[in-house]
């Protein structure tokens, strides 16, 4: 392996050779944290409209009973289990974010990797394995296309995602580096995804794409099938003829040694995500009581006031927009992280309205996009002043606590603990599709 | 409907809206050749190995038996069936080519349209109008993507093929112009299909897919998917961010009125194409008794010139990218039109090596890449010189005496004729299907 090493083959070699004890422990603690997570928002949104219609139309199609689908008690075909299940775990937009993969990892590799793993009868750790690869392979491709392909209009969830679904399933199916770069050239002409479909139901299904083109890639390899297995790079290759950017040392800096994975981050509010800085930044405030509230002043970045800046939304659709609405739900105990809190009654409430009322929203040209800053006034004529950073590190323990509550505000908190015992399971049985049904 | 109507409107529009009546009996006449040409690919490509690793995973996934596959007497999901017989009829790359869809319309379109058709109990007349539909569809989004998309690497087969197969499908259940766009708007995140993939299994896979994606569409869009319906076009549509050309005037030219699908060509040779001019040519000769064959001179068009023209091959499949193999059987009767005249054993006939080594072939700067000049000096001392451009019409009688011919050589000539009289069924039965398990 040299400098020279094709990008794919590089990705491919770490992926098939990578041993189980060079899997980097916090890794994988935050992996199973992403799989706690990416559980419950695939068991809240079962009944999305986009969920019902991608599991029914594989359920009408039906098939070998080879994996479990969120929402049925049917097994399927691994491939359309993938597809619906990435569908069903994006259709919140309540799931996790990498930011320089500049996309969702979790709905497109652990609905592959879960699949096959129950497909092949995998043991618990090569599932979990196979998804720490799939998110890492993910991520660089991520990296690698970079945000010259975003920002021309791919959505790198999809694209990038079904990549790191393929390394999942070659790593599943023990493949060695050659047949997992067969997978990786096989799923460049199949890879696809549009922001287009942002704000319709396509962008969910763009992660169930991504899901089910990793699983068919690797089976048809797994068959013998003969692609390009540089397809991914080179002149004609998906990178270059998807605006990506290339930059294979970027993607490639420090590959099994540092987990970039690690850098995932959470979703705790059921809200637009420009509103999460000032959602922390109100966590950080002692115990307030509503009632002494004088004014409430929220500083944020411009980029936002054209996005969630509704002042007095009458819908809980709109409240997922609106600083004013989710500023006064937390300061009354109202859980942001909790799908049911936004609904039109609470936007009419007087209690509601009279706080929200009492909420400013500025600009301050000093933050970046990821923070805000909060000032509470109290009648009392004392003030507290708060701010976050999301980019700002958190613990792990932090992260469990905050990924538990989230998990316990979308299922209850014994199901959550239940699913979390699940998700720390290190024995040799793959139990933790028993729960996709719901 | 006016000239700013976006262009999957006006897509939308004549697919869903063109009466029975409207469809020009030429285009419906090329249409039958077509199907029995792709047919007859189908059933000769059962073999080849990418056939039988796509079907068999499809046939392992099983499911609700709803459209016949080309090699299996089980039938599967439409969506699976589309996939396993877009990718065996293009197997052999010896199906049908329109130049200025840059594609090979037959595989992506006939595959999905029957699929659908069959699930959806839709008789004869049905299926043709709805698979000329979706030709034209194709190889108006073919045009309209133009040859920048081609060039950057893009497989039109397998991407203006999608929105082409899309198409059919949504004619064929009954869609009206909404759910049409609806349609192709939700395949424009699912097109996909690189040129990188070409001379591996790839290639055949890219139609497959093509012919999935809209069986996939139209079915999700039937049950109320709602993606965004313009995704194909405007600034982060699929063609701008796929280095589509987007003249919109050039790809609705007559549409409605004029079937660019007529344009269609049939491959009489199973060789390269580069080859198919000489051929052409060397048909109009006289008959020549190989023994009184001084010197063949073959005169092309410099592209060719490092594509296909082994001078000595010693296999078949170099046999078919060789000028003076192909001149010398054509003289000594064997057909070039059967895929087993190619074989190694050919290459070492005393008789074919002693006529083969009479041929020189030298570039002709005046001639175009589809044209090409033969002589053929006798022993006697009389010469016969003729040329042939692959661009020059045929009449619809000449087009069913070749296509007719070439399913012979590839089927025998009973079970030919048995198919071209299913390709001329007009009652209400859809029993072209029935054929496809060989």
């Amino acid at each position: 392996m040299t400098a020279e090493t094709p990008f794919t083959q590089r990705l491919a070699e770490f992926a098939a050779n990578t041993p189980s004890d060079a899997m980097d422990a916090d890794a994988m603690q935050v992996l199973r944290l992403s799989l706690l997570d990416w559980l419950s928002v695939g068991l809240a949104g079962i009944h999305e409209p986009v969920s019902r219609i991608c599991r029914d139309m594989v359920l009408d199609e039906g098939g070998a009973a080879q994996a479990s689908v969120f929402g049925s008690t049917v097994k399927l075909p691994a491939r359309a289990a993938a597809l619906s299940n990435g569908t069903t775990s994006h259709a919140l937009d309540y799931d996790d974010t990498h930011f320089a993969h500049i996309g969702h990892p979790s709905v497109a590799i652990f609905s592959a990797a879960l699949a096959v793993a129950e497909r092949e009868n995998a043991n618990t750790m090569a599932f979990l394995e196979a998804a720490l690869i799939g998110m890492e392979v993910s991520i660089r491709v991520g990296v690698w296309l970079g945000r010259s392909h975003y920002q021309t209009g791919f959505h790198q969830t999809a694209t990038a995602g079904a990549f790191g679904a393929a390394a999942a399933c070659a790593r599943l199916m023990g493949f060695d580096a050659d047949q997992t770069a067969a997978t990786l050239g096989l799923t460049a002409t199949r890879a696809s995804g549009l922001k287009a479909q942002f704000g319709t139901m396509g962008k969910p299904f763009n992660a169930g794409l991504a899901a089910a083109n990793g699983v068919e890639a690797a089976t048809l390899v797994a068959r013998g099938f003969v692609p390009n297995p540089l397809a991914l790079e080179g002149a004609l290759g998906f990178g270059a003829i998807h605006a990506g950017e290339g930059d294979g040392g970027a993607a490639l800096a420090g590959l099994g040694q540092d987990w970039m994975f690690t850098d995932v981050r959470h979703k705790f509010h059921a809200c637009c995500h420009g509103l999460h800085a000032t959602l922390e930044a109100l966590a950080l405030m002692p115990e307030i009581d509503a009632g002494e509230v004088e004014r409430i002043d929220i500083l944020t970045h411009d980029r936002w006031m054209t996005v969630c800046n509704q002042p007095a939304p009458t819908t809980g659709l709109g409240a997922k927009f609106s600083y004013t609405t989710v500023a006064a739900m937390t300061l009354l105990g109202h859980s942001t992280a909790a799908l049911n809190s936004y609904d039109d009654a609470l936007c009419a409430q007087p209690e509601l309205v009279a706080l929200r009322d009492r909420v400013t929203v500025a600009v301050d040209p000093a933050l970046e996009e990821t923070q805000a800053r909060v000032t509470i006034s109290l009648r009392s004529g004392g003030t507290h002043d708060r701010s976050f950073d999301l980019n700002a590190p958190m613990s792990l323990g932090d992260r469990e606590t905050r990924v538990r509550a989230k998990a316990a505000a979308l299922l209850g908190q014994d199901r959550a603990d239940a699913l979390w015992r699940l998700c720390l399971d290190r024995s040799d049985d793959l139990t933790v599709y028993t729960v996709l049904p719901g």
